[in-house]
C-alpha cells in the first residue's frame, strides 16, 4: 500500500467521520431538543469541536488530515504539497462527506438520500462563509509556519465551535462538507440551490485567509525535533 | 502487591468510576432538567468527556486505563499484552461498572439495583454502536501506534463526548459498560433483553477499528523518551 | 517578603477566587436560567471547571495550588510539606473562601453576608462527598506522583466539572469552600446545620484517597527537567 | 514590511476579530434562544472561550496578541515593552474592536452602526469589572513570568469563558472590546454613558493585578529554550 493510497483513503475516512458528526449530532439535537434552536446548534457545536479535534489528532500523520479542498489548495499554494495532491484529496474528500452524511442519515433512520430543502442564502451568509473560511486557514497555516502543527487539532475544532455561533451562516467553512450536507434533510442540511454560492464564498475566503497567512506569517519556522505535548 | 494484582484493582476502579459518572450524571441531568431530553444528554455528555478523561489520566500509568473489554483485546490482537491479561482484565472491567452503577443509584437515593426497563433496539442503534466503537479503536490506537499515549485521555473524553450525539444510540461503545448499564433503571439504563446485542454490535465495531488501525498505522512509532505535556 | 508568606497569600488569593466563581457563577445561573435547575447547574459547572483550571495555573509555583484543608493534610500526609504548613494553609484556605463568597454577593449586590438556608442532608449526599473527595485526592496525587503535576490544572478543573454531576451533593470536596458556602444565601449555599457533616464527609473521602494514592503509586516518580506542555 | 507594522495590523485584526466574536455569537444567542438569558450567555461564553484561546494563539509570535489596551500597558510597566509600544497598540486596538462589532452586525444583518441603549450601570458592575480585569491580569503575567507564555491561549479562553458568568457585569475587562461594544445594539452592547465608567474600573483593576502580579511573581523565569506543548 502506497503512502499516497494510504492517505486518500485518510482523507475518505476523516471526510466521512466529520460529516457524520456534523450531520448527526444536528439530528440528534433538532429530535432531542425541539424547541430551542440555540440549544440545538450548542449541542451540534459542542459535538463538532470535540469530534473535530479528535478527527485530526488520528489522521494527521496519514494524510495531513485536511477534510476540506480549499486547506489542501492553501497548502499547494504555500508550497508545501503537489499540485497533483489536490486531484486526489479533493474528489476523495468530496466523496467522504456525501458518505458520511448518508451515514449519519442511517445511523439515524432517516431517509438515506434526501434533497435537503434547507434554504441558505442571502449576503450576511454568504459574507459569513467568506470570514468563517479566512479565519480558517489563517488559524491552520499560523500554526504551520510557527512551528505548532501539532496544535492544529484542538484549535481547529476550537475555531468550529466558537464559529458556529459567531457567524450567521453556522460556519460551514468547507465545500466538501458543503456538498455533503445537501444530501440530508434535517438540521444541518443545506438545499442544493444555496451550495454553489456558499462554495464560491468559501473560495474567495481562502484566498484571503492565505493572504493574510502570507503577510503574517512571511516565512516558515520548522516543527521541533521532538514533538511537544 | 504484584504489579499485575494492582492493575486489575486500578480496571476495577477505574471502571467504576466510569459507570458511576456515566449513570450518576445521568440520574442527576434527567432530575434536574426534566423537560429537554437534549438538555439530559448534554449534560451527560459534558460529565462524561471530562471524567473519562480524567479517569484515563490517573489510570494510565497503573493498568493502562482500559476499562473497555474490547480495547484490552485489541490491545491483545496487537501485540501490546498477552492474553493472560484478558482472563484477569475482562471480568474486573465487567464488575467494575456494574459496581460503579450500583454506586451511582446509592448516591442518587434510586433503588440500589434495578434491572433497567429502557429499550434500545433496532438495526440503526446497532449500526450506531458498530460506528461508535470503531471509531473509539481508531482514536485510542492512531494515538499508541504514533508515540501520543499521553493524548489518549483527552483524545478519549472528547471522541465519547461527540459520540453521545453523532449516533442514535448514544455511543455505549463498551461492552463492560453496558452490562454495568442494566444495572439502573435511570436515564443511562439498557434492558438487559437490548445488552447483548449491543455487546455483538461492539465486537464487531472493535474488530472494524482494529482493522482500519492495521491499514493506517501498519507501524507503531516509539514513544518520546521524555513525555510530553 | 519570605516564600512563606507568599504562598499564604497565594492560598487566600486564590481560595477567594475559587469561592468567588463558586458562588458568583451560582447566582448569576440562578438568576438567568430561573426555569431549569440542571441548566443552572451546568452553568456553575462550565465556569467553576474552567475557573478552577486557570486558578491552579496561576498559583501552582506560588503555594502549590491546595485552596483546600484536605490537599494540604494530604500533602503533608505524603512527606511533601511540614506540619507546620497546615498551621498556616488552613486558616487563610478557610478566610479566602469566606471571603470569596461575601465578594460575590457584593458583585451581584446580594445581602453581603448572609446565612445560607439551604439545607443540604442525608447520607446519599454524605456519601457523594466521600466519594467527591476521595476521587479528587486520587486525581491530584496520581499526577504528583508520576511527575505530571504541570497537569493539575485542567484535570482538577475537568474533575470537579464532571463531579458537579455525578454526585447528589454537586460535589463541594472541600471544608474551606464547604465554610465559605454559608456565608451565602444563593444557589450555591449551604446551611450551617449541614455543613459539619459535609466537613465530616470530606475528611472520610480524603483519607480514604490517600489510601487509594498509597495502593496505586506507591513511589513517587520525579518531575521531568523541563516541565513540559 | 516592519516588524511593528506587522505587530500593529496582528493587534488590528486579532481584535476585530475578538469582538466579532462576542458581539456575533451575542446576536446568534439572543436570537436563536430567545426564551432563556442564562442559555443565551451560556452560548456566548462557550464561543468567546474557544475563540478567543484561537486568537491568542494565532497572533501571539506577531503582536504578543494582546486586543486589549490594558495589557498592554502592563506589559510596559514590567519593562517587556516600550512606551511606543502603547501609541501603536491602543489605537488599532479600539479600531480593530469597533471594526469587529461592525462586521457582526453586517454578517448579521443587523443596523451597521447603531449605538448600544443597553445601560450596564451601578457599583456592583462596576466592582465586577475592577475585579475581572484584575484577574485577568494576574492570568496573563503569571504564566508570562513563570516561563509558560506558550498557555496564554487556553487560559485566558478559560478566564473569560469563567468570567462571563461569575461577575454581575458579564467581565468585558478591556476597554478597547467597552467601546467596540457600544457600536451594536445587541445581546453584547453596552450604552455609550455607561462605557466610560467601565473603561475606569477597567484601569483600576489593571493597576491592581500588576501589582499582585509584582507580589506573587517579583521575578520573571525565562521561558525554555523548546517551547512545549
Amino acid at each position: 500500500m502506497s503512502h499516497t493510497a494510504r492517505a486518500a483513503a485518510g482523507e475518505f475516512l476523516g471526510s466521512a467521520g466529520l460529516a457524520a458528526i456534523v450531520v448527526g449530532s444536528g439530528i440528534a439535537a433538532q429530535r432531542l431538543s425541539p424547541t430551542d434552536i440555540g440549544l440545538q446548534l450548542f449541542e451540534n457545536a459542542f459535538a463538532t469541536a470535540l469530534g473535530l479535534t479528535v478527527l485530526i489528532l488520528v489522521f494527521a500523520s496519514v494524510s495531513g488530515a485536511h477534510f476540506n479542498p480549499v486547506v489542501t489548495l492553501v497548502d499547494i499554494a504555500l508550497h508545501r504539497r503537489e499540485w497533483a495532491t489536490a486531484a486526489v484529496y479533493v474528489p476523495v474528500q468530496v466523496l467522504g462527506c456525501i458518505a458520511g452524511a448518508v451515514l449519519a442519515n442511517v445511523l439515524f433512520a432517516a431517509p438515506t438520500v434526501q434533497w435537503s430543502t434547507t434554504e441558505r442564502s442571502g449576503w450576511p451568509l454568504l459574507l459569513s462563509e467568506v470570514v468563517a473560511t479566512a479565519g480558517l486557514i489563517l488559524v491552520i497555516f499560523a500554526l504551520v509556519r510557527t512551528g505548532r502543527s501539532h496544535l492544529a487539532g484542538p484549535a481547529v475544532g476550537a475555531y468550529i465551535g466558537a464559529a458556529y455561533f459567531f457567524t450567521s451562516s453556522t460556519s460551514f467553512a468547507n465545500p466538501a462538507i458543503t456538498v455533503g450536507r445537501m444530501f440530508t434533510d434535517t438540521f444541518a442540511g443545506i438545499a442544493p440551490a444555496s451550495a454553489l454560492p456558499f462554495v464560491f464564498a468559501q473560495v474567495v475566503g481562502a484566498a484571503l485567509g492565505w493572504a493574510a497567512v502570507r503577510f503574517f506569517f512571511p516565512m516558515a519556522v520548522p516543527e521541533p525535533a521532538v514533538v511537544p505535548g
